[in-house]
């Protein structure tokens, strides 16, 4: 029987993840059950959300058990089914957490999802076609309605859902203004994705820098960060604007939240601001893979991962996630894909 | 010529407006030109919205003129018309402002109005079926949507508009939860506007006291007053919570801006958080107006008017607004309403 690497939370971080959080765990893989399918994993995805769930506190989901595989995308290849709707060499996505292997359920809680890596390859699944892409696709378009014209800023514009939100904009006709750490991902963003500008926050002049960006005012603000981006947002909104709160990366790992100051701008400019979480649109899926795809065949879509090989140096990437020093889409390699 | 007493606004207020901020000023009435409305006032309405006018702050209006009369609501009579679609003994309302009689002409800027005074005082005009109440009737069952059975809260519950989103919250099939300062005023909203509870933040119990009496989480949060008792309903709300931003009275005349820590759980809840001006619905005004004067006709909707005498006393009745000294809707009578 074949062994499964598997990476366990074996403790609740505070503050920022440590590798001493995790173990390093070898588990038989199980036999099949009638219904069930077996994926071996090529990626897995690392994404924002996960340090939220090493906390113990309420939030929208359950935090993550201990002692137990950590949750995660993945993408894969079916190795074996016991269930009609699948079969061997089957590309697919699903949760299948920190491991090489994962026994799902289709039929029941587990989700498994076939997709077509003909036109977009299987990595792209965990990125701009897959949850962030979805993200970005449902905060932007049916949360937010940009309308040509308007001006849409997106804080963590080199991040997976940042670089999604940014080029949904282009693609409605809006001004796309971006927000990132460093120079070298302002550059990214404007050269390679093409928004019409992008404000380096770690230069110490995001607010003089954002209204100059933004001269007719901010109509959409797709906040990833919270913290003081948001604050410095607020002053400059239109009358009128949108706000999708769609993460808040610079407070997961803080021990003391932020105090925003700006909020009487929510009733000044009469904004609709919106917590968005993509796990509630799991029934629009469908309809957003469908769209990113055809933008991403187009051309139009581009995206960059951002490779760790190895399953055994998941927990150390993490934090990249954190501290910025990712380029693009972070996802490890688990195994080959088969050639 | 008759005389027009009216109080201009004379500098602009640091914190707390004072009456040094104004100045009693005599003018004559004007003679009409063709198209204009002469009306002769009998309540003018004082309202929190008017300190942040005295701001020179950018903000959804421009800020009150110096040297010129206050903005403000007001009830009246016609006394004289060159304008066809007005007649002396309508009852009208308008944006007068504090003075005795305006100048309105209807077909341009001016707002007025005729209403119905046959089942509604012309005073409720100002208040439970005017402004204050369509602001409540448009944030609450426009904005907010409450379903029966869902719990929605009103900070200021004892005010014009609270008194009235929790009322029409009752109507709705909610259980309608206020927050209020002073045990009087508490009272006055259970026993008097049949709210299911009020809470007294200044008893200082406010975040133990909501979770007790929202035992199943807030789906609906109206607020009139922002600072602390936002950040005490947001970690309360139930997920899919909705939020009017209709007022921050806690703001109006503060020189620092309360910090908000916990709009973490606009994400955690995906909250749906909405600034509103009632300005902005005008078109709906006669809808609202509508709806509220048949509540008001068939009992359900009950309010209390706290009357100051005499024009010359509304530059200090004002501060009553923000320091919570206001019985009910706070209305100013200029005038006697003829016999």
């Amino acid at each position: 029987m074949a062994t499964n690497k598997q990476i366990h939370l074996v403790s609740r971080p505070k503050g920022e993840a440590s590798v001493d959080n995790f173990r390093l765990v070898e588990a038989p893989v199980p036999a099949l059950r009638e219904g069930q399918v077996l994926v071996r994993h090529h990626f897995l995805s690392l994404d924002p959300y996960m340090r939220g769930r090493m906390n113990d506190s309420k939030s929208y989901a359950a935090p993550q058990a201990l002692d137990d595989v950590m949750i995660g995308g993945t993408v894969g290849e079916v190795v074996e089914s016991r269930h009609e709707g699948f079969k061997p060499g089957d590309q697919v996505i699903g949760m299948g957490g920190w491991q090489q292997y994962s026994v799902v359920d289709p039929s029941h809680a587990g989700m498994l999802r076939k997709v077509d890596t003909s036109h977009v390859p299987l990595s792209a699944y965990l990125g701009a076609v897959g949850m962030p892409g979805v993200t970005a696709w449902y905060g932007l378009v049916k949360i937010c309605e940009p309308k040509a014209g308007e001006t849409v800023v997106v804080s963590a514009a080199a991040g997976a859902v940042g670089s999604v939100v940014g080029q949904l904009a282009k693609i409605a006709g809006c001004r796309a203004v971006g927000v990132a750490g460093g120079p070298a991902k302002c550059e990214h963003v404007v050269r390679d994705l093409g928004f019409d500008a992008c404000i380096d926050y770690k230069a110490g002049q995001l607010e003089r820098e954002l209204a100059t960006a933004c001269a007719k005012g901010i109509d959409v603000y797709f906040d990833n960060v919270g913290g003081p981006t948001l604050d410095a947002v607020l002053p400059l909104t239109h009358v009128h604007a949108r706000i999708v709160v769609c993460g808040m990366i610079s407070q997961y790992s803080a021990t003391e939240p932020y105090a925003l100051k700006n909020l009487r701008w929510v009733l000044v400019n009469r904004i609709r601001m919106q917590g968005m979480i993509v796990f509630d649109w799991k029934a629009r899926y469908g309809e957003a893979v469908a769209a990113l795809g055809a933008y991403f065949a187009e051309g139009k879509l581009k995206y960059r991962v951002d490779v760790v090989e190895g399953l055994e140096h998941t927990p150390a990437a993490l934090n990249k996630l954190f501290d910025g020093s990712n380029q693009g889409k972070l996802i490890v390699k688990v195994s080959d894909e088969p050639a």
